[in-house]
């Protein structure tokens, strides 16, 4: 049975790494005493030691130990073997270029549908969805293809950003881009505001914290979602 | 000799489509009639149709005809016989594709550094550069390739923004996710504040309009550059 937490950010203002949603890890994790991290995403470009370093402090505070994938000689006998799997924010881009490389896009999927715990935040819930195609990140790097893991059957706009009506700037607001996602794309996407995370339990996706989402289908106004929103159906 | 004008945002605030660079633009096209405009980008997702109307109400004002890409049979033959070109704004992802889908990437590079004068905002800018690694866009449709008309020897950053110092988001600034381009990339990247544009007259290319601009270099401090700056050996 499927078991996913899919964050829209590690941190909130003011908070420190993983706070937030650490009573929820907590339980989410009960079975396993070491989880795989896969730092890739290299948020700032910060190296995999340095990040790998930083999850793992703040899983420590709930007992849980951390090993980076890149510690590993073979990733993809590091995801056959882990008990839990977090995959952290930075950049998306990097992210499904690194899966691709080395060639676990597919086996993290078929391991996480068969029910080992997953963990993701920003990019790493990203990739969550059917494509990275809603992700706000920059194209530092040319991935081999936009497409994800596919553990839910809709997309995900983590950090979602609501219009600041005093702003005089003129570039796009995240619902326009979405927008024109929607001008080529019929796949939904959920706008996770920062605090927010989806529970997927099984089939059953819940909407979890204390903010609404912003719901987006094709050729439809937006949707705000109350905090327990099933989304099992959306797709 | 090239005569290219890069405009980071064809809108200021409260301002009508290319209202603030008019003067600009008279002298640019000044031995035009017609040009030829490329409107692949679709901001919103709006038409070709819809997108070259806007575009040509604006040129009518200063006595230029507009015709789209789209209306002609051969896209090659539109570039070929163009007296001037003008790339809008919109979704960088979606406008490379199409240059790449209809086979005018090269050809259009070829004829900008031929002397027929160019026009870019927005996306239409950040094409001018090496690549569109810096774009701000949502990756909305996946292109052949991030590589773009290297009209200019670096990249840029249009609609360029400060970190807002009361922000509580916690998405990355514009200022982080070029860092994580420069982790990976060298090639030295222009935020091109919105009123600010490039002037580029053979190889001498010069930042104008009354705002500074803010220039990252691989592994050294971001700079802030006067208007006027010449810009003619960055690389």
């Amino acid at each position: 049975m499927k078991s996913i937490i899919i964050a829209s950010t590690s941190t909130l203002h003011g908070g420190s790494y993983l706070n937030y949603i650490l009573p929820a890890l907590q339980l989410h994790f009960k079975n396993c005493t070491t989880i795989l991290f896969i730092p890739y995403a290299r948020p700032s470009g910060i190296s995999h030691e340095e990040y790998t370093q930083k999850a793992a402090e703040a899983f420590a505070s709930i007992n849980i130990k951390l090993q980076g994938i890149h510690e590993f000689e073979s990733p993809e006998k590091a995801i056959q073997n882990a008990e839990g799997i977090f995959t952290g924010g930075g950049n998306t881009f990097l992210l499904v270029t690194q899966l691709y490389k080395n060639n676990i896009m597919q086996l993290l999927a078929e391991k996480v549908k068969n029910g080992t715990p997953y963990l993701g935040t920003s990019a790493g819930s990203n990739i969550c969805g059917l494509s990275m195609q809603t992700t706000n990140d920059m194209p530092i790097i040319y991935p081999p293809s936009f497409q994800t893991l596919g553990l839910i059957p809709f997309n995900l706009n983590p950090h979602y950003l609501d219009p600041d009506v005093n702003s005089q700037h003129m570039g796009e607001t995240r619902e326009t881009r979405i927008k024109e996602f929607h001008a080529f794309n019929a796949i939904p996407v959920l706008g996770l505001r920062e605090g927010s995370w989806l529970e997927v339990k099984g089939n059953k996706i819940t909407l979890k914290g204390s903010l609404k989402a912003r719901l987006f289908k094709q050729n439809q106004n937006p949707e705000e979602l109350e905090p327990e929103s099933d989304l099992s159906n959306l797709k």
